[in-house]
């Protein structure tokens, strides 16, 4: 049980928490949106063949998931690279960890019982390091949740060519011009700007 | 600045904040969700004739924003009345204060500048009273604001019977079901049993 309180007091509760994930390979860092699955006491993350993060990860076994309400943050890691000074690194037990510095709390995982299939990798996630930068009160704002909504449809469209995400983007991006704030918008004026 | 300051402190942030708005009329109490509406450091909420909390708010001018991420509190909320027990209440300069025991955070606010309209009532908020019980780190879950979106074309079915929102709270409900935690899927059952 002593696992399963403190996972949540990171941010990871049952179901799949919408993280973003950060890697690193030698030199190289990386941030991604990815969700980070809880059933019960047992951790799982699946990734892509031909992302960064599936390399980073199926090369180093580990990886940092950072819990954030930054919608900027969401587009520009979902379809671009975050600057090289969000990010900050420390040494654990030898191994490098990179988080993101913005992250409201961040828990590092070793990967194990890593499955290849064809077209992606599934890996058990067991919690190596945790940490809490600051605690904030946020009432739950459908505009974004919108933002992550359309990153998601972005990704499909990019993916396929096929026009009906454009419609479901337009439709979420409706709900954030009426309930998101500032960032919000912002953010999804940068998911336009990419697509 | 320092009221902007202090609504954030509280789960108030730019954009429309979906609170569960907590109201009382000589000794009946009542709880649905409402969005709390903030342009820069002006708040004001927007009340359909005909809800409990139209009622109380123009009678008794006062209510409480209250910031929670209990989606089965949203659902029950949204389609029926919550238990008496699930409620406190305090004396504020004589005033009664009506709250959520289990609210991470709330404000209670006095509404001044009441418009009417033939169907609906906006007032401004002006807080008046601010209180935290507890602050949680949690990720971003699709799942949980999947519920949201339920209630909100749940509350348009049974206002229309149109048969369009059966099939988009479908859809959220299979968000649900793939991202939700327990309370999430509890609360989706709850949201089917109340249509």
């Amino acid at each position: 049980m002593k696992m399963k309180l403190d996972l949540e007091d990171y941010g990871i509760y049952e179901g799949i928490s919408e993280t973003i994930v950060t890697t690193s390979r030698g030199w190289s860092i990386n941030a991604a949106p990815m969700g980070i699955i809880r059933r019960k006491d047992k951790l799982f993350l699946r990734l892509f063949k031909g992302s960064t993060t599936y390399d980073n990860v199926l090369s180093e076994k580990i990886l940092v998931a950072n819990t954030t309400w930054n919608a900027i943050t969401f587009v520009n890691s979902t379809f671009s690279d975050l600057n090289d000074s969000e990010f900050e690194s420390e040494n654990c037990n030898g191994r490098t960890i990179v988080s993101l510095k913005e992250a409201q709390s961040w828990v590092a995982f070793e990967c194990t019982n890593t499955k290849l299939t064809s077209d992606a990798l599934v890996a058990e996630l067991i919690p190596i390091r945790t940490h809490v930068n600051k605690c904030l009160i946020r009432a739950p704002n459908r505009g974004f949740l919108g933002v992550i909504e359309a990153c998601i449809h972005g990704t499909r469209y990019q993916l396929t060519g096929d026009e009906k995400y454009l419609k479901l983007i337009k439709a979420y991006g409706d709900i954030v011009d009426k309930c998101g704030g500032e960032t919000e918008k912002e953010a999804m004026k940068l998911l336009y700007g990419y697509l």
